[in-house]
């Protein structure tokens, strides 16, 4: 893949990389269109990285089928499907991680303490294996965007970041590998996440600022729903994650988390108080 | 940097990076000579990096001459001197690390537990800045070496490492830039340290090959000198940083640490033993 890399930045090409974990969705596929608007030839992943799971975690059962993944990712004009093994990317021995200590703590880092130091390590080894000129996360993973942000800034990647905005179902409900869990009532369930956005979004069109206001008015949809149990209701500056009290001109990140049958899902969306000079 | 690096890249060009703190010395002089033996252009960088000084160590006192520092450089064929700042190498709210586990929790690092996780962090942004093809480092800094050749291989950074001899001072002293905060006296007891390492080559090249005796013969010549406190006399797998019980035929290194006046000084050898094939 290095030498690849070379050879291609030799001729004067800019790369472009989507990291995957497969089991490809629309989303991912998003990536991969927005990845090629930006450069000259798309670089994909599929590695499900063991070090971002934890021992309790999804690991063994996530969806695997690299035939399949591979059929989209050409689909989506992937040029370069890059499927490294594990014994690759963490060879015998390892014993070097990357970590980024504030962003990681909240949210889905409360809740699962390893993951963001898997995420932040595995995401260096594919950036120091493809090379990439920009690469392309999903806002979907808000949090991972924003660490990813801080990571390659603190870091010095001389890497153009972009953020692929969330991409749905018909019905609202964020696409996900991880709806596949669902059962047909969990499914429908489930839309209780995206439902909730909306009401946040709708109450702040209509002038709400407060917080604890918002907090209240999503959890409450979420629990309507007896087989919708939430992890957490977040609102945060979008760019540092600390917590927000009152909407100002900031971007505020409203970010969810909840288990619907057994599985953990999460939602996002960006709220933005338009301000009107005067 | 990063625009000159893929400038020199985009003629085809071979980028060598010697990182030092400044204070240079014969030493790092010796670095910058085997990378022009590598590599059509060589940088090296000239940074004093807070994060891998301890609370009470000797960031604010470190030697600080660039002037000379770039005279020296030059007159041994540095193409191109990096002096970054501070802010800029750590931007404001930084928060990303890199850290290895295993090898930095030994020797320095038990004297100084967060030392190697700024030499790994910052050499990782160096890295990401000078984009070269090889850099060097020097034997003299065993352990770190070995920490910076595992990290290469952890994160796969597509970079060939080269470790520079020892240079030494005639009276047998390593040279180091800490050297100048010793005393006149110092400097004559500070001898101690090789000489207690050429004992230990000569016992090895005479048969001896028991760890305990080795390593009681280096202390017991260090102790001779009243001015001198050892802080550790350790015998380890030059790779893997395991403690040997006996000499084999693996590379063996033996690292030593000592205080002389209020100065930590530190050196090494290889001990190789000469396997015969009958």
């Amino acid at each position: 893949m290095q030498q690849e890399s070379d050879r291609l930045r030799g001729e004067g090409l800019r790369i472009g990389f989507v990291p995957t974990m497969g089991a490809l969705h629309e989303g991912h596929l998003d990536l991969l269109r927005l990845c090629r608007t930006h450069c000259d030839v798309t670089v994909m992943s599929v590695f499900v990285n063991p070090t971002q799971f934890g021992a309790n975690e999804d690991f063994g059962r996530y969806p695997r089928d690299l035939d399949r993944d591979a059929m989209l990712a050409a689909s989506a004009g992937c040029d370069i499907l890059f499927t490294p093994q594990a014994e690759e990317v963490y060879p015998p021995g390892y014993s070097t991680w990357v970590q980024e200590e504030i962003l990681s703590a909240t949210l889905e880092g409360r809740s699962r303490p390893t993951h963001f130091r898997g995420v932040t390590t595995v995401v260096t080894k594919l950036f120091l294996m493809v090379k990439p000129h920009c690469a392309v996360f999903g806002q979907k993973d808000a949090q991972q965007a924003a660490i990813i942000k801080r990571m390659v800034r603190d870091l010095h990647f001389d890497i153009e970041l972009l953020i692929a905005p969330i991409r749905r179902e018909a019905d609202g409900l964020a696409m996900s590998s991880r709806n596949m869990y669902l059962s047909e009532s969990g499914r429908i369930e489930a839309l209780a996440l995206s439902r909730s956005l909306r009401l946040a979004e709708q109450f702040v069109a209509g002038g709400g600022r407060d917080a604890d206001a918002i907090r209240a008015l999503v959890k409450d949809e979420l629990n309507r729903s007896g087989a919708v149990t939430v992890d957490y209701v977040a609102l945060l500056d979008a760019e540092t994650l600390d917590e927000v009290d009152m909407l100002s001109g900031q971007a505020t990140l409203l970010a969810i988390a909840a288990r619907v049958d057994r599985t953990r899902l999460i939602d996002n969306t960006i709220l933005r108080v338009e301000t009107i000079e005067r």
